[in-house]
């Protein structure tokens, strides 16, 4: 994976970063704009199956750095995204059963970052992140990982309980992070399995939590609602590292 | 504990606000400037034992949002402290050995913050932080821990290896997160603890990690160096609430 830069405003420019193959996350577009360079724009957008967004003028010249924007901005990914295979790979070269991260809609870059630092130090072979609704790999995530997006896959995919139900074909068992769960300790989290982390606000969207063989809860003893997310993934991730030591 | 704010600029306001009992955890006076009601700041600041920084005017100037600091910046604490006395009585009312978290000069708000919301959600009776060299409870800190700041109390105090060697004599057991100690779940964690966090870039200092009776290593599987702070505190607390149920 190679680090790379961000923010891509410009016709011209953008043309030229999706015919260099570069990974576009999400591409803005002033709405009601229709011309020749934009509409190659927005059908390299759809072939590579990239997220547009319609938006005013305003915003667009509120997200512009450069002020020339020419009715389209694109961010671009820093570090490449790797397949659901590169984790398999790991796992199997390690001689382990795959352990995998994913996120439900994660919204906060420091978050992101600070789960792929510590799914590369609990020894899980991959992070899966969806493509909608949820940041990428940015420079900010890049920065908070503390170096771990040079080891640790990161994949994204279309749609997550998809994802689920194909790994389970392979083998895999899911567990989920919600309330109202059995206590993580309580549970057998070894052997082959996913671990899914809900998104800040809401926890796991529903679709997802029945896709998941287990819902486990961390103890909460105090007097507010939740952990951090990613103090969340951490904990439950040092469980399944417990479990598999012992 | 109440909610309060922050930066407190120009002199009359500073005077005002130690005449009104505030807190203020920090104090930058314009290096070389002695007149009459700095004089008078200065005075009142070392009786509260205020850190005083001497700086520059570029550095007053680049703080300062009203641009009339007059030479003198305060930042007040967003919340009251507690004392170690509020600590113990926590938990006394709860039954429970008393378990405090003790933070050896994290620099960054967030994983304040973070840190006293898992300290709320694991059971733990208070936090301890050092007045030097340390971020305070700002606003963002407060925000960060997402409402736990109501509820765990947050202890400051002068020297955090003289504040281990008194809570020693009250019959608690330190153990500090460190690389290179014994496996966290190895440990007897049982009992009345304090867990002791480090600083982000350089870990626990070597004369509080001297102090501690244990050092606890939670395990790395991965390529990098170290977990998020915050990651890190949460991990550990939470094998302290795991030995405590077990």
């Amino acid at each position: 994976m190679r680090y790379e830069e961000f923010t891509i405003e410009g016709r011209n420019a953008i043309i030229e970063a999706f015919r260099a193959g570069k990974t576009i996350d999400k591409l803005f577009v002033l709405d009601g704009c229709h011309d020749g360079p934009v509409s190659t724009i927005i059908r390299e957008a759809k072939k590579r199956d990239t997220i547009i967004n319609y938006v005013s003028k305003e915003r667009l010249d509120s997200m512009s750095a450069t002020k020339k924007h020419q009715g389209v901005i694109a961010y671009a990914a820093a570090y490449e995204y790797a397949e659901i295979e590169d984790v398999f790979k790991i796992a199997e070269e390690k001689g382990e059963a795959p352990f995998v991260i994913i996120l439900d809609n994660i919204e906060d870059p420091h978050n992101l970052g600070a789960i792929i630092r510590t799914a590369n130090l609990a020894g899980a072979h991959g992070v899966i992140i969806p493509k909608r609704r949820a940041v990428g790999l940015t420079a900010t995530v890049a920065r908070t990982s503390a170096g771990a997006l040079n080891y640790t896959p990161v994949v994204k995919v279309t749609n997550i309980s998809n994802t689920i139900e194909e790994l389970k074909e392979r083998g895999m068992w899911f567990v989920c992070a919600d309330m109202g769960g059995e206590v993580m300790y309580n549970l057998d989290l070894k052997g082959s399995i996913g671990l899914v982390v809900g998104n800040e606000g809401e926890g796991v969207s529903r679709l997802v939590k029945e896709k998941c063989d287990f819902i486990a809860s961390i103890p909460m003893k105090g007097n507010i609602d939740s952990l951090n997310a990613s103090v969340a993934a951490g904990v439950l991730a040092y469980e399944i590292v417990r479990q598999r030591m012992s």
